[in-house]
C-alpha cells in the first residue's frame, strides 16, 4: 500500500510518500510545496492543487492521510489552513483516492509512541522508522511523513471500518 | 459587469450573480449549494467546487467577490469555512476569474451605509436594491448578493488597483 501524508499550509504544503510492506516502511518520496506571500491567495491555492495532483499522478498512492485538526492555533490560521486543506482534499478526491484522517495525538502515537511527543521526538522517529540519512526539513515535511508511518499502522482498522 | 459573490460554508455555500451597469444592479440568479453531514468532507468539497464551476459556466461572470474575513468564529468553524473557500477560490482560477476580497465592514457600509448594520437590515436593503419579490433565504444566499453590490460599488476603484 502506497500512503501520501499531507500537512497544508498556504506558504508551505508538505507531503510525504511512504511505501507500507508488511509492518516495513519506505519513504518513496517527500517535499514541500511553496508559495509567497506576492501572489493572490487564489493562484497560491491553484499552484497546490496542481502540485498534489502531480504528485499523486507521480507517485500513484492507494489513498490520502492528513491530520484530522489542529489545536492551538487563532482563527485566521485556521482559515488559511482550511483552504490549503480544502484545495489538497480536492485533488486527491478527483483523483479517486480515499482520505484518512488521523488526530496529532494518534501521530504521536503512532510514531513515537507517546502522545506528547516533542517535534524533535516526531522528527527523530520518523527519520530512525524511514531510514532516512537526514532529518526531512522543514516540519511540515516531517508531519506528513509521520501522518504516513500512522495511517500504516492504522490501516488494517481503516480498511475494515469503511 | 457581472460579478459572482461567494458565500462559502461546508453545508451552505451561498451564491449570487448581479449584473452592475450603470450604478443599476440587476439579480441574475442566486441560490445554494448544500450538502450533508452524511457525505465525506472530500465528497462535500468536490460537489462545491463542481457546483461553483457549473454556476460560472451558466452565468459567465467576469469576476468572483467574497469576504476577505470574518470574526466572532471558533477555530474548527474557520477551518471548515477555509476548505469551502479555499475549492470556491480554486474554481475560480481555474475558469481565469480574478477575486476582489471585501471586508463585512465594507460590506455593510456599501449596502446600507453603516458598518454596524443587522443581518435583517443587509437583507433588507439586498431585496430593495435587486428589486426581488422577497427576501432571499437563507443568510448565506443573501451574504453573497450583498458582496455583489459591494463589488458594483468599489470595481472602479478595484479595477484601477489592480
Amino acid at each position: 500500500m502506497i500512503v501520501m501524508g499531507i500537512d497544508p499550509g498556504t506558504a508551505i504544503t508538505g507531503y510525504g510518500v511512504v511505501k507500507v510492506e508488511n509492518n516495513r516502511h519506505i519513504a518513496l518520496g517527500y517535499g514541500a510545496i511553496r508559495t509567497t506571500a506576492k501572489q493572490s491567495t487564489a493562484t497560491r491555492l491553484e499552484t497546490i492543487y496542481s502540485d498534489v495532483r502531480a504528485r499523486i499522478v507521480e507517485f500513484q498512492p492507494d489513498c490520502l492521510a492528513v491530520e484530522e485538526l489542529f489545536f492551538n492555533k487563532n482563527v485566521s490560521t485556521a482559515l488559511a489552513v482550511g483552504q490549503a486543506r480544502g484545495v489538497a482534499l480536492l485533488a486527491g478526491a478527483h483523483a479517486g483516492l480515499p482520505v484518512a484522517e488521523y488526530t496529532p495525538l494518534q501521530v504521536k502515537m503512532a510514531v513515537t509512541g507517546y502522545g506528547r511527543a516533542s517535534k524533535e521526538q516526531v522528527a527523530y522517529m520518523v527519520k530512525m522508522l524511514l531510514g532516512l540519512n537526514d532529518m526531512p526539513k522543514p516540519d511540515d515535511v516531517t508531519d506528513a511523513l509521520a501522518i504516513c508511518v500512522c495511517h500504516g499502522h492504522n490501516a488494517n482498522n481503516w480498511g475494515r471500518s469503511r
